[in-house]
């Protein structure tokens, strides 16, 4: 298969007149499909639905149904302890889903400071890091609060942490985002090289926080999975105890928006935010981690129900994965990863031609993450970067939408080529 | 029943050891009974078992147990914009209980400001107007922020207007808490003429809220209920609209903690706090959401549903107030308001006994709610006030309880005016 950038213009225009015929009898077809966020299908879904069927609320004597237990109850944070490799006193139970666990923290970050130091909302300015491409829900977060954000590039085993080790010499730099497994949207894991060089870093900032976002801590799609080292493992051996704030949740584990989320940290941290729950809150709702413990029983029930997913997840991920490698492969004019877990694929197209690509896609019925959504402030420098969400739609309709993507690009890329 | 202030010192004496005896009666008895909080038996807990009954989490065609619906589901707004009175386009539904929608409102306003003014973070100086005696977990919230408490006298049809019109003129005062209907602790009701004077407020500050914390709009204990005047039909005709936010939940109707809970306010404040929820949370729990708008039905069947609450809670404020009558009536030394609905009795005992009241139970077995919680930074100016939650313990361990508390009421008296 020829390179497009070694083609020569009748070659070139020849593939474009073939491309535009297909791409027609896409249009023709009036579709409308969605890859553009990472939700689960019906048939994931559907999947839990016996966690309803909890009667019993009752736990240690307690009525679970009745008011109090701030942190989550016993059996959930046992489970989410083990899950995260933490003891059950550095594990606090969260809302209906994570993203609130990271947006409160900030925001407590914002309004009160870390640890009782200077709040950052009376700082001149505060900077993060953003590892990218990333999660533009964490962007939003920073962008809310006025915090000024730093891309740091994304290599094979994590984020440059040459770059990092030199940008956290600035004082204003107080934290970090990280999706340290399976990341979005590329489905990189940290290395255990990369999380040790995290756990050692010496900020300037002694309230720096890292927000390690374990969304996908056990979503694996493959048998043979990634492993993440356990930072809290790690951070004891640099004094840095306190540095991390993990979260992770049941959204797609169970239902998104209708799950439980956990935040793991030191006691300090826990302390700290425990402060400002009672203020916040009466309690997360119990009734339904007390479901969602004696659904999953424990990490190992967890995981067992994680398989199920996986089966259905896998040929979605092959179909897309299969389509890129026929239709865009050895072109020169895209890479991606293969992801063994998570929820995307990150797709690079040539330089310039991502905007485009979600035009075409848009004007043949299918929708597309925002092109650029995954960078901070929607500003993909490159305008490269394309986030391709295959959970959602049936295997059939992916079929179709992974090939008006893939002629999509080809049409964007050539477009580029011809206009020189 | 001779009142203590005209007793002769050998009479007071007599009662003392009368009472004395009975004490000691109680205290051999090895009790633990909790009236501190205003939780629900578990008798009423039961009443909504049949909500988790829900198997069709679809609502126009969508699937609630997938992410999206930030608002909350239309179901649940026409119930809460037919509860409360307003459009369901001034609703937002909220989190598992309200107090965290009123902390994440009053974090906003600190953070972001209201509506684009200066945020209250950066202001040198921020009061708010409580109304007291009132609910200590407002109080909170406030200290948690730093913003300066002011104490605004309850009265017999609700906060102190005159004191009010008086204290918005300076410019730092924010805001004020309300619970408006059967407030806590008093059951107090505002009268539609200090609704009407509220709503005509013409405060310094642009940027001042009410939080108008309609626990118990529906939660009556008698036939003969409360009507409290909808704030909102009588804003607009002061140019008012946005003076107000309105938070309601079903703690106390279904499961505290497990509830849902919905917001109403005017357009602008509406989006203002969408703005932050789309940052905040990729929604709130959507499936909750459905339980409760198919297990209500509509505001019919939510009160239908809080009559066999009030079924429950009659007997139980009955026999506390039954106690209160027998026990303190004409002493001169206690008064207490006989509510129609909510969840507390308010007794106010000679000034300087309350704490003492508070030791007295605790040493033989009552827990009290803190005594001084129901002010401002648990200082209670009379160290007179405490507040009795009837509704957890069963009917034959509140007699026992309601009785300690008389004795201890009446001891605690003694000993004062025995001492001068």
């Amino acid at each position: 298969m020829a390179e497009y950038q070694k083609m020569t213009r009748e070659a070139l225009l020849a593939e474009q007149q073939m491309l535009l015929e297909r791409y027609k009898n896409y249009q023709a077809m009036g579709l409308k499909l969605d890859m553009s966020r990472g939700k689960p299908g019906k048939e994931q879904l559907d999947l839990s639905m016996a966690l309803l069927q909890d009667t019993d609320y009752i736990e240690d004597g307690i009525d679970l149904r009745n008011y109090g237990i701030i942190d989550g109850i016993p059996s959930c944070k046992k489970l989410f302890a083990d899950l995260l490799g933490v003891s059950p006193d550095n594990i606090l139970m969260g809302p209906n889903a994570s993203l609130s666990l990271m947006y409160d923290y900030i925001a407590q970050c914002c309004s009160h400071g870390v640890l009782g130091g200077t709040p950052w909302g009376k700082l001149p300015k505060v900077k993060f890091l953003c590892p990218v491409p990333g999660y533009d829900r964490h962007f939003t977060i920073l962008e809310y609060f006025g915090i000024e954000m730093i891309n740091v590039a994304m290599q094979s085993d994590g984020p440059d942490m040459d770059a990092i080790e030199e940008l956290i010499k600035d004082e204003a730099v107080k934290g970090m985002f990280c999706v340290p497994k399976y990341s979005n949207p590329q489905g990189i894991t940290y290395s255990d090289e990369v999380v040790r060089r995290i756990a050692a870093l010496k900020p300037a900032a002694k309230d720096f926080r890292i927000i390690w976002d374990n969304a996908y801590c056990i979503h694996e799609i493959y048998e043979e999975s990634d492993e993440l080292l356990n930072i809290f493992d790690v951070l004891p051996q640099y004094g840095n105890d306190d540095m991390v704030i993990e979260v992770c949740s049941t959204s797609k584990m169970t239902f998104p928006g209708a799950g439980i989320s956990a935040l793991a940290a030191s006691d300090a941290n826990i302390a700290d935010i425990r402060n400002r729950l009672n203020c916040q809150t009466i309690s997360y709702d119990k009734m339904n981690q007390h479901r969602h413990a004696k659904f999953f029983g424990d990490v190992e029930g967890m995981k067992a129900h994680m398989q199920k997913h996986a089966a259905i997840l896998k040929p979605k991920f092959e179909m897309v994965l299969d389509h890129l490698e026929n239709e865009l492969g050895g072109k020169g004019i895209a890479s991606w990863i293969k992801p063994r877990g998570g929820y995307f694929i990150s797709l690079d197209v040539m330089n310039g031609c991502a905007k485009r690509t979600g035009e075409l896609c848009r004007e043949a019925g299918v929708v597309l993450t925002t092109v650029g959504a995954t960078y901070p402030y929607g500003k993909d420098p490159n305008n490269s970067n394309i986030r391709i969400a295959p959970s959602l739609p049936p295997v059939e309709e992916l079929d179709l939408a992974a090939q008006i993507l893939c002629v999509s690009v080809r049409l964007a890329c050539l477009e580029k080529l011809l206009a020189k």
